[in-house]
């Protein structure tokens, strides 16, 4: 597995290729999430490229950028037994200059729920995004269902700017209990973990009461509210899969959205039907 | 000489060709200044696409979106001529969507100049010119050095997002009399078109008081305004590269630019030391 860290040095190693490539960015603190995406992209191409980049631009004055979880030896022998085939860790000072065009995210889909939450999240987002593509070039690039107000802002970048890539929404990977895969799970001890359940919980109870007929969204949300009431609830949302609010749920293009603070720790997850 | 009007046409066409790739952006109504882009393209690259699109975004209100000219006859036998293999010719909404991200240039150089006189025109073309570089994907994109300002910004955004273009810049092409050649030129009467001549007056003043020795760029610039009097003076700069103003002339690294009215027409015009 070749380790590149500086652009130049990545832009060389793209030349060499001639097949397909995947793509997979992360911010390292790898974990069976991550794992799978990289899996997938191992499998359906020829060669992988994974980037570990903690993106500054995409947190907010006082989140936790400076204390993310960082495992780099563990994430380089993950990235190894995994087929990797090039690994980018690059320096910030590699990424951003200091004069240079923003990214503004569409504001229909990024001032509501995490950019709600989180102003100007998602133009740190695409802004990284759209440089690792240009850079990596990849046939198909891999993102996970968890983020999939993310995942949507990429596929409209891809889409909107012309990019010559494939965007392949992954599904979210659980532990045994039920609790999505997350870097900021580390953040947890073990009482939080037992309440963090309640999070995958109100989307499994949401579903039953789906399954079992209930179609009215504020009623589905009350149910998740009493599953969540020991957690700080930023927000429940049930929306189409353009991200407008929805009253009644449709089948066959939904979503069920929630994210929580569990002590200090902001956690999210959400559900597709 | 393929005539492509749709992305779908454009990026087919686009996937045939493996050799070198030479792009001219343009808004048609072209002219001596377009024909020398294109023949440099041709000349160097296995295969020239230019586009012509009237790209709405990069206007402000009230500017001359509705009356820009239309020559589209003339424009595909010039393209013909020029030996130019494919011309792509869009409707506006094939290339912007209802939601999609926003580019906007960095503060430093946008803001001043022509960013200054007109406020998000800047913004326009780079969302414009991104597009049209993903789309055409083009080894090299020539433009012109008429719209220096333009020029400097789509060489940082090529920089900083990590596009895998060359930016030609072009020389730029003047009159049988000095007069810079634009397609705005066609909406002056004879006598503004003398009095158009001012401008490029201004400049050659400019070069001479600098070859005398004079170096002070106040002194340099009283002496344009003299030239300039009769014309409504939008700014008169004198920057370094960089597009910072100086107040000394450094005979390596200078700019002197130009913006002024002729009747209701705006010109521009500059000179690179």
């Amino acid at each position: 597995m070749k380790i590149l860290k500086t652009t130049k040095e990545l832009i060389n190693y793209r030349k060499s290729l001639t097949c397909n490539v995947g793509f997979v960015p992360t911010m390292g603190a790898l974990h069976q999430g991550h794992i799978s995406l990289i899996k997938e992209s191992v499998q359906k191409n020829n060669n992988t490229i994974v980037s570990i980049f903690v993106n500054p631009i995409q947190f907010l004055a006082g989140e936790d950028f400076t204390s993310y979880p960082n495992r780099q030896k563990a994430d380089l022998k993950i990235c190894e037994l995994a087929g990797v085939d090039a690994l980018f860790m690059p320096n910030t000072d590699e990424i951003y200059f200091e004069n240079e065009p923003i990214l503004v995210a569409p504001m229909k889909q990024s001032f509501i729920l995490e950019g709600y939450q989180r102003p100007k999240h998602f133009d740190g987002v695409l802004r990284v995004v759209i440089k690792l593509l240009n850079l990596t070039k990849p046939t198909n690039a891999y993102f996970g269902k968890k983020d999939a107000q993310q995942l949507f802002l990429i596929q409209n970048m891809v889409k909107t700017l012309f990019l010559d890539t494939t965007i392949v929404p992954c599904e979210i990977i659980r532990d045994e209990n039920g609790l999505a895969l997350s870097s900021r799970n580390a953040y947890l001890d073990e009482n939080e973990k037992l309440q963090a359940l309640n999070i995958s919980k109100s989307l499994k109870i949401a579903s039953i009461e789906i399954m079992r007929g209930e179609l009215h969204a504020e009623k589905i949300k009350e149910k998740m509210k009493e599953v969540l009431k020991e957690l700080e609830v930023e927000y429940i949302e049930i929306t189409n899969r353009k991200f407008d609010k929805i009253e009644k749920i449709d089948l066959k293009n939904c979503m069920i959205l929630v994210a929580a603070k569990v002590g200090k720790t902001r956690l999210i997850d959400n559900m597709w039907i």
